[in-house]
């Protein structure tokens, strides 16, 4: 992995966060590692041995994200052992939806000065997410850059690269009108929506990250933190041949997210009635006086994945994955319809 | 590539960037896709085909690196083409030294509120630089978010892969007393320094990034921005036998990053007459006092890359590349020695 420690040099760290990168880091880090890794840490780049056997075709699929305004959460409830696994998941969930196993994944922490403490829970947080998704932190890079970020704040990038046989791709492309959308239930933002949630929570309501959320027995910080799910095991547990597209449900909700996965000519009419809107998302609208309309462009509405499934398996693979079968492909313009 | 929109809208964007993006993005994007790359942009994620002919064992080498607060000057001299090109032959050169070739580049910009031309240019600056390189610009991400970010500010981060074959990479494992270090010629403090550069050029001596350079006839924007050299066809010109081993000099200057190219029990030793330390490092450390030690761990002091070659090729090596000889290994604790 290379962390380097000339990051910190050119900062002039306290010899303190060094200790702690040299005593805990490493270990953090090398959890994640399978057999594909090569070398160590602290070089130029991470190694990792790309031998695909039993693809015909091998094709890396790559994705780049950060984490958002759920990292204002984290400093506010002052708890930063679950962005990372957000930001691993996320990535995940990308590059899944195309078909995609992840291989690796790097990460970027930028900071105006570093808390060694912080520090180590945000990669306790990504080596997590790694090892539970079967996944190298193969690097990682931190600058502190004083005159770009204020007091605790931090920013967190990080860039997966999986792999998916070519003949094995989602893209779209075996989608047909008739098909079945099967809705995977998220358990909360995810890793969208922060600066309205925030805007209405903190700041219309005035509640705490420490305070309970009005009708539920969670604090509002522990709710907004939730970790943003995995689904890559689900897909996987799917046959190819039953499973015809994935969209993973970010920024833009489903207007924007399901419109991808759909080849031109395909729209997706989905039943609103069958949707289970978790109570965050209702108590968001209801007190921030958010449209209907608008929720959903900012918000997943409980949807973080939708599959797009042959008709006669929709049952079937809803039950195995819990899922619900919330509407269907038809003949019409590529995009989404709420009905 | 992945440039979601959805990243743009859940910050409520205005048009014209909508616009831009539509217009000019995929032009620059695509002018970076060689015939490995599949798909389109808009997808989850990018898609790169893993087959490498000719390689019996290759291996993936990936790097991910920010800009620093070199961003900071291109905010205050309103220059955003060339910081994309900084970043991308930074991760490069991080690559290289290992032996890779790139094969693909992924990006995050970070800012408050995106103008679209600061936008444009810095993509620009990315894909010109990737199209140099032969690196497909297969990814990135842009967030909004005006809570992190003030003003103008904006963080840049890259992600980059490449591949070299498992008995080709450069690991050090090849260096042995005696070797000579062959300098590869900085044209300046290329990514790494600017906070103390600032101190010194823009705090202390006042000056301002229109101003000349004391001692110069450019500008001390011009001087601060100049790009950072791209040295990977420098070293795939060197034949394999004869290159040992390579440093990408960068953060923490000649002491931090030479070892890492060493093996246990090899020691380097510079000759410092035989640098040829550029005026503007000169300038920094006499109108800044900054001790010459200093001067060595912050800044790269003329020195871009440091190739490890067998003794007998040097002169012929140091003349191909437009290197100097500036020292060479012996018998000892891994670490730099300046004589």
């Amino acid at each position: 992995m290379k962390r380097k420690s000339s990051a910190y040099a050119k900062a002039g760290v306290d010899i303190g966060l060094g200790n702690t990168l040299k005593d805990r880091l490493p270990a953090l880090v090398r959890s994640t590692y399978g057999p594909r890794v090569l070398g160590g840490i602290g070089a130029f780049g991470g190694l990792f041995r790309a031998a695909f056997p039993g693809m015909k075709d091998p094709v890396l699929v790559a994705s780049m994200d950060g984490v958002g305004t759920k990292l204002n959460i984290a400093v506010l409830a002052n708890r930063h052992d679950t962005v990372g696994e957000d930001l691993v998941n996320h990535c995940v969930n990308d590059i899944a939806v195309m078909g995609a196993r992840p291989l690796f994944f790097l990460d970027y922490l930028g900071a105006g000065k570093l808390d060694p403490d912080v520090f180590t829970s945000v990669v306790a947080g990504l080596a997590r997410a790694c090892r539970r998704a079967g996944c190298a932190l193969l690097g990682g890079e931190t600058a502190q850059m004083p005159g770009l970020y204020r007091g605790k704040d931090y920013d967190l990038v990080g860039c997966i690269v999986g792999v998916v046989d070519r003949t094995r791709i989602l893209d779209g492309s075996r989608v047909r009108p008739g098909d079945a959308l099967v809705a995977l239930p998220s358990n909360g933002l995810h890793t969208n929506g922060y600066t309205l949630a925030r805007r209405v929570l903190l700041g219309k309501m005035k509640l705490r990250v420490t305070d309970k959320l009005p009708g539920s027995r969670r604090t509002v910080g522990d709710e907004l933190l939730r970790v943003h799910r995995n689904y890559e095991p689900a897909l996987r547990s799917i046959p190819l041949r039953a499973l015809h597209a994935a969209a993973h449900v970010t920024g833009g909700g489903l207007p924007d997210n399901l419109p991808r996965a759909l080849p031109a000519g395909c729209r997706a009419v989905i039943d609103r009635r069958r949707l289970r809107v978790p109570h965050l998302f209702r108590l968001i609208a209801e007190r921030g006086r958010v449209a209907e309309d608008e929720m959903f462009r900012v918000f997943n509405m409980g949807v973080g994945m939708v599959l797009v499934v042959a008709a006669r398996d929709a049952r079937a693979i809803a039950a195995k994955v819990r899922g619900r079968i919330i509407g269907e492909v038809v003949k019409g313009t590529r995009g989404v319809e709420l009905t």
